[in-house]
């Protein structure tokens, strides 16, 4: 293994990638307020100072994984909507939120724990992009939702209501799990994913 | 009106209000990390010495918002839900949730803005100590509303299933608008509070 004979963009990309992974681990278990960006340069081997080549802050890293995870949010939701029964699309989006790896978990409870962090503007400019990047990531996930909702209303699978408030609700139920799961629980993701999708058929039905 | 003539208690413990009052508006509209605490001490007309009189953080402010949060939380569930039918006493539980004050709307926002605040320890004492109390807080509602869903089930009025889980998810609807309410939308939080509490019950039915 020669790292120096790598592509540049290719290992630049694969170290940014491990700082991301370092940082979700780190925020996910000791909080992002109790983390020094100094242990994650550590846990990466590289000084602080070549850390900054990488994120001018650990908020710039934290808006970074919010605004990958909702971009993954996204792409998950439409991967399993394409199917015709509005129904069958709505179960497979709200399981599919519980899908991947315990770091995927992490990733989705440090969105959760920081969506506040979108609502003012930020000091720096790269901070200020992923914040307005992951806004709109926002509003795309209120409307998919939204649509795939009224496509179950218009064909009768869904009870007439407004479709953006019942997509709120859903999303609500979805998100909420973050709050309290934790791994080695009662129930496994797979199961809340199941329980969680037969409860926002009740809602819509 | 002469503030040295009020006892000191009385005086000491409206003080304190007002900071608190203060902080919640800040806290609510500009949020808690722009927020300096010298704001708020000339919100309040205090120095920032006599601030850490009552408060010894930001924190320490900040924690305490959410502790009276979770157990005016409570007493609501509990003077609500003293009715017979676990159907009604349901709806007034979920609607009594939007009821109040604009401050009290804020209030609640910035409690489920920093609810994961609560799952690290605190540096300081007092900190500490209201981070504990949130936690044995929060647990006691999760109780409350477990047991209101277990008499339904136990009545017939709700389905058998895990009342723990119907709790949670319940929870998610009622505590999830804080994430997108905004006063001056198209619906007012009383209109939410009714449509939530007819989601949540044909989540349970």
């Amino acid at each position: 293994m020669q790292p120096s004979m790598a592509p540049r963009t290719e290992s630049v990309r694969s170290k940014r990638g491990s700082i991301v992974d370092a940082a979700i681990d780190r925020f996910g278990s000791d909080g992002y307020e109790h983390t020094k960006w100094s242990t994650i340069a550590d846990d990466v081997g590289l000084g602080q100072t070549a850390l900054y080549h990488y994120f001018e802050s650990k908020a710039h890293c934290l808006l970074t994984i919010m605004r990958i995870e909702l971009t993954q949010s996204l792409e998950r939701f439409r991967r399993v909507t394409r199917v015709a029964d509005p129904v069958e699309a709505l179960r497979l989006a709200v399981h599919s939120a519980y899908e991947g790896t315990p770091r995927d978990a992490l990733q989705r409870r440090i969105l959760q724990n920081h969506v506040d962090l979108l609502s003012t503007p930020r000091p720096w400019e790269k901070e200020e992009q992923e914040r307005q990047r992951s806004r709109a990531l926002v509003r795309e996930i209120e409307e998919a939702w939204t649509d795939l909702i009224a496509r179950g209303v218009r064909s009768g699978e869904f009870t007439q209501r407004d479709p953006l408030m019942s997509a709120r609700m859903v999303l609500a139920l979805v998100v909420g799990v973050w709050r309290w799961y934790r791994p080695g629980g009662p129930h496994t993701l797979d199961q809340i994913g199941a329980l969680n999708a037969d409860a926002a058929l009740r809602i819509l039905e």
